[in-house]
């Protein structure tokens, strides 16, 4: 018998996925269907990094270095510096096949088969796939919807590292949640992974999105050189999740060398889309204060409409472009399958993703969705008037708290 | 103890990379360096799939379908059908980043840790990095110059089958040998993957580039549909390696599935060079004619004047743009790096790939190198009368073979 591996097998399948055919029928039955539930930017890519692209001059679409153009990656050793006061040699930056590269590289050049990482939970539902891809084991945290997503404390940590726990995870900030880790977060992160020998990567694809507080790269960690990898990307910073253009960055010589093996094995990173990154760099310095504002304005158009609807829950996000909220219903999951299938309000609905996907631990996040704010303002607040409507009429749901009964957040994030 | 994982310090190194900073101190010395050593074509990218390049209209760079764009992935059904008589629905067919992507995600769907892969050898050395990443066993199949590296007969293979063996891996015209499989040699390993239910890999990155004999793509095989794995690849087809698209076709659809679950966590594969790809299929059927014609030019001068040279014995590829030779010298390691640091003809020398970098098996390839025929012929010849000086200059060359010890080839591939 031909068999599918043990590895294909438990290789988890998108947790959106399920939800596409009815999204696709609502479309097909005239239903105008807001999409809240992916990360693709709707902000233009920025013009002049296109136009570097359509004005490339070569007639050979040649392999690049199979760590990138040395040009882009001196460029961004400067950006580093500039954007983000990270000290860098162009040697210690790998670009890589999107972020997602970035993290499959790393984990397999840093675990074995059966080695375990520690993520704090809810996390990006992807990471379950590179972990099983690597052959790697996922042991999740619990952050909590009460606390704002805030980093566990560190006991709990001590709790799950033994003899295979070789990394821990964090994405900052985060997706799904939203949270931005503070300056003291990172340095407990740092101090936990310094004692116990364990690799730190920090997943920063949304660094140039933080509203409330200032971003703190772990790269930016005093003594833990070794030990912080740092991954990024340009699809969320310039909107350009189609080029497929990440990085892998450390000062650990070691694992930058490893790395280097996988990443010549499948020859070198898209050309195209290296122009464009590098074009990018030059963008005016205030570029991004025109999208942050953007996206501050719609987290709070957001962030407030849940909050006003009764039994919802969001804490506010202090960066990326997601949010999650409780919802008061039983299983969100079918909520989200219904408002799909049984549901419009004025010949419209919305889609959403389920946060159950984002929970490693079986039964967690059940009332939970997680709502990326990427349409504007006006389309946002349509989107709110069919949740409101939604929630009033949904069979399934669970009887609403009171205001007086919320959670409290512990720490604006 | 931070530490690199076994799977990284396994990881092969580029067995080319070594040379690396030779040719460069050559090129600083001012030596001109005839690369022979690198698959990358200097033929030019079709013109209007750069232009298609150029002339896109979007304004936001989305993430494409995991699978790839669906107007793509329809014409290229089409393109099969026309180009190699294969019927596929285009739902057979994902895109992936390169040809590279596609034999990683085919492993990891159908190979555990430990499970076996058999590959004749010498092979494509980066076949050797997918299967550490993916923790799998290459067990390599030698295959000889004498018999111009034809199919081992099957007893060998059903030598090498055991409990763990779950694939045969080919490539069709292979690199790094040339050799074009008749079709009874692929019959031949249909009846073996049938009989032990194992699956097929048939990477067909050079199936244009035939010049003896006709080319049989593992997807025509009858009655092996849940066995073949065909890996593509736009890369030498249109000269677009740095586009890095090729893609993964099976009528397996469990695999299928399968393989659609790490596509999806790695989100979608680029989206500039899948608008040249989809471009590049509307070309005229005559198109690879001009550059089949001068890639013939070029294996017959390379294999002519090297089968002239004392000692040397190059059997004559049937495809791809790659050949072995044998030299009469000790250590073809030692030699190329000589070649480099020690030698010049008229201020000129030439970059080899040594061979024992394609062998799977300990101390085979070690008078062999790799020549690719990636440039002119006017080059190409000038690249040849080096290697015709340097051997007779070579301190460390073995007694060199008269024509008439030459061995014979058994088949003209």
């Amino acid at each position: 018998m031909l068999t599918i591996s043990q590895r294909g097998r438990q290789m988890p399948a998108s947790p959106i996925r399920k939800l596409v055919p009815f999204a696709e029928a609502a479309k097909k039955r005239g239903v105008k269907v807001y999409h809240l539930n992916i990360g693709q930017p709707d902000i233009e890519t920025p013009k002049m990094a296109l136009d570097a692209v359509r004005h490339f001059d070569f007639k050979v679409l040649e392999y690049s270095h199979s760590a990138g153009n040395e040009s882009y990656r001196r460029k961004l050793a400067g950006y580093y510096h500039k954007a983000a006061g990270i000290e860098i040699d162009y040697s210690q930056i790998l670009i890589t096949t999107g972020g997602s590269e970035a993290i499959l590289f790393g984990l397999m050049s840093c675990l074995d088969a059966g080695d375990e990482i520690i993520i704090p939970e809810p996390f990006y539902a992807n990471y379950n796939g590179f972990a099983v891809a690597a052959n790697a084991v996922v042991k999740p945290l619990t952050s909590y919807i009460e606390t704002g997503f805030a980093l566990p404390p560190i006991e709990e940590f001590e709790k799950l590292i033994g003899p295979r726990t070789r990394a821990i995870m964090i994405c900052n900030p985060n997706n799904p949640t939203g949270y931005l880790y503070s300056r003291e977060e990172m340095e407990t992160l740092k101090d936990i992974c310094l004692k116990h020998d364990l690799y730190l990567f920090s997943d920063e694809a949304y660094r140039d999105f933080c509203y409330s507080g200032t971003h703190f790269s772990a790269m930016n960690l005093k003594g833990a050189d070794k030990n912080v990898i740092l991954i990024d990307t340009i699809s969320k910073r310039y909107s350009a999740c189609g080029g497929r253009i990440g990085a892998l960055i450390t000062r650990n010589q070691d694992v930058l060398d490893t790395v280097m093996k996988f990443a010549q094995a499948r020859l070198s990173p898209p050309s195209f889309a290296q122009i464009l990154g590098e074009a990018a760099i030059d963008l005016p310095d205030n570029y991004f204060d025109t999208t942050r504002a953007e996206y501050l304005r719609r987290r709070d158009v957001l962030v407030d409409r849940l909050n006003k609807m009764p039994g919802v829950f969001c804490p506010n996000p202090g960066g990326a472009f997601y949010a999650i909220a409780r919802l008061p219903v039983d299983d969100t999951d079918v909520f989200c399958q219904w408002l799909l299938e049984s549901f419009s309000y004025n010949n419209q609905t919305l889609m959403l993703a389920p946060a159950a996907g984002f929970y490693g631990t079986e039964g967690l996040g059940k009332q939970e969705v997680r709502l990326a704010y990427v349409l504007n303002t006006e389309a946002l607040n349509r989107a709110m008037d069919c949740l409101e409507k939604a929630l009033q009429e949904y069979p399934g749901k669970t009887a609403p708290k009171t205001a007086a009964s919320r959670p409290q957040l512990v720490r604006e994030s």
